[in-house]
């Protein structure tokens, strides 16, 4: 024996621990000790010495939410376009982005949606939107896994920047996120789709993804519309064009992937690419139900994500969950299309696969990063709880998360944060709806 | 000028209100007056004297939401049958309520699931269960307007009733209504389907509605098998088989209505019955998805439940309202399909009128029942608030109800009971079903 181990903040006496591990084993009344940014002990009864405890007796701990495809600034646009598909919805918010989203209004977006985002159990998000520096600098200052990196169109975008602009921008990315810090992670490339860049452009983004080491993230056959704009634009459906480009040689992680056929759905898989689910967004701009069983099925890693705010409308990842669990019924016409388990490792161990991030977040395992969230099981709805992963998908929600920690620190305590005043940053964005919607 | 007018609350400067009238009018800087168990005054800067003043300036103030099909004690069997179809469920439940459902246990159920219902903004339900004396008495403690009454099989069901005495309970409950107390309900008869009650037991049960100016709950159409097993037993399709005896004069309220033909639309739209939308339990069971746009086309009444907790598994109408606007852009291909502001009145006055109640509850009109609920529009998932309509069905959820009043009474306050002690009906329904399940 060692005798008591040292950690700087103990979760003691877990009543439910979900995520254990990538059987996704659950268990009960279990100590999970963290030092300095990494989990260090998993067990029942740790003789663990901290300088915090939190009481868990309550709670149902398990590893943060990640929201595979999110638009963080565009919570500043939530409401914009009310009954409106993909397209109509597109030309609402790019003429108020213009007006709204300078480099000020994103960081201050970016500061809501990560507070959004945290205080709903979402500990990382792959966010793409442009001014990446502003927003990486905002979502990290409220303690979010803020995975992100430059955005691409081939056409001016609403920053206005060169395409050699935003190589430049590319390049210097990994030093940008040295330089912002945060938790850690992997540099991304963000083209917005194969139909807004041209597929010289794609190959320029693998290449120096390639050289980096970077993620890609891109949108991909999110409606029938789109994919008909891209066969337009290329010659080709989004897939055959990523494929074309070289972006799915780099496991490239794709929002929405609602319309894709079969022989796609293969290729994706074999390609080792993720599909980020987005079924409320999906359903909402009437884009069509993903059929993430077959997708599944056929080998393919499929994350969740919560799509912008100015489509979805929020960011909740619970909503997320228990929506992707009920549509796959409905696609599948099968009761049993999907276990609760499953949807859970969807938001947290399938999203941190996607990122590449597998062995960092996910699940409690020792060695991880310390990314978890509580839940405090005290409210009726969640009474009685048989089993965990059911009651997380189908009967738990936002308002049950009372703490979440982020790389070893709390940055959610008993509903609150503990890096930034809500309302400050409520007002901040407030302000900048006003100022700049004139 | 009469001077200033007394009140015994006031709801102050509301920063939105809605659901003013049938027109669903939205105002802001609002307050509401209210005396005894109604609404006496509605408007800017009332000149009012009040004994309790709730500041209503961050908080959005809203007709309490109807929940239009529930059997609240089956929070008790709570994730009791998960990745089962209808038919699968019922195996499961029936098995586990004739151990766990005695009528202490119905007690305890009901309590729990007012309980859970007050809490996220449900003030009305219509609640079939089987001991309804005792549901009513639970449900009524907790302080819901609690819409039930006994519960009819053609053979005998978990509580062992044969048909005489549910006819005797029958013929009683309005003086067992008298007897209970609580806000203010009509009777109501509930046989179960027109699978489980035959026709000529149908025959009795709407000859003694309109003898008792009774409503009617039953379910129908549920799912495609429903309707073959209905067609066995009756020769007949659920909604003819409720025509053929009398049901349907009694503008009945039917449960789900998923699987309907264009011709039982119009003729349940002729015959003034309501449909009861129940999507989220209709997509976990994978019954299919209801056209409650076409249903609302054709004029039909159509109002949203949440099903009991065994198969959808919560009571949260707020969940059910943003599924419901959802879904009907899917199943219409269209994201214009349906707009916020309907789907809240479904969720309120629309179930008022399915209960014949609309002169009574689902708006926030003087003279009405003071059925009210106060969200607190600070979280940062409600910022920015472009369209209040909006952000309830598609940002906002139960954990933002603040305050919730029946028939004058404040029975949340702060997102606590005031009635009970969540602790206590918790701890009851858990030592009901550790005891009771063995």
């Amino acid at each position: 024996m060692t005798g008591t181990m040292q950690a700087d903040l103990l979760i003691r006496g877990a009543r439910h621990a979900l995520m254990l591990d990538a059987e996704l084993r659950a268990g009960t009344g279990l100590d999970v000790a963290i030092a300095g940014d990494r989990i260090v002990a998993v067990g029942a009864a740790l003789d663990v010495a901290a300088d915090r405890v939190i009481d868990a007796q309550d709670h149902l701990v398990m590893p943060g939410l990640v929201n595979l495809h999110t638009h963080l600034p565009m919570t500043l646009l939530r409401g914009i376009a009310e009954d409106v598909d993909l397209q109509g919805f597109l030309e609402r918010v790019w003429a108020e982005e213009a007006r709204v989203m300078d480099q000020q209004g994103v960081r201050i977006g970016a500061r809501l949606g990560a507070l959004e985002a945290l205080l709903s159990g979402t500990t990382t998000a792959l966010d793409m939107y442009f001014h990446p520096v502003q927003a990486h600098e905002g979502a990290v200052e409220v303690g979010l896994r803020h995975v992100t990196g430059p955005v691409f169109f081939s056409f001016p975008g609403p920053d206005g920047l060169s395409w050699e602009q935003r190589m430049e921008l590319a390049r210097a990315w990994p030093a940008h996120l040295a330089r912002i810090g945060g938790p850690s992670v992997p540099p991304a490339l963000m083209p917005h789709a194969a139909f807004t860049v041209g597929t010289a452009h794609l190959r320029e983004i693998a290449a120096l993804a390639q050289e980096q080491g970077a993620i890609i993230h891109t949108h991909a056959s999110e409606n029938l519309r789109e994919n008909d704009d891209t066969v337009t634009a290329t010659g080709m459906r989004p897939v055959a064009a990523l494929q074309a480009s070289g972006i799915l040689g780099r496991r490239a992680i794709l929002g929405h992937g609602v319309q894709l056929h079969q022989d796609e759905v293969s290729e994706l898989a074999t390609a080792q690419a993720a599909v980020a689910h987005c079924p409320g967004s999906n359903l909402k701009l009437a884009s069509g139900a993903a059929d993430i069983v077959g997708y599944r099925a056929a080998g393919m890693c499929v994350g969740l994500g919560t799509d912008g705010c100015s489509s979805s409308n929020d960011l909740d990842m619970f909503a997320v969950m228990r929506l992707a669990a009920n549509l796959a019924r409905l696609v599948r016409d099968d009761p049993a299309a999907i276990a609760a388990r499953e949807v859970v490792a969807m938001a947290t161990l399938e999203g941190a696969r996607a990122l590449g991030m597998a062995d960092q977040i996910g699940t409690l395992e020792v060695g991880k990063q310390a990314d978890l969230i509580l839940l405090d099981t005290s409210a009726p709805h969640l009474v009685p709880m048989r089993d965990p992963y059911t009651s997380v998908v189908f009967s738990a929600g936002r308002g049950d998360v009372a703490h979440v920690v982020v790389a070893g620190e709390v940055v959610v305590a008993d509903g609150s944060p503990t890096r930034v005043r809500a309302r400050e940053v409520i007002e901040a964005a407030l302000a900048q709806v006003r100022t700049n919607a004139g």
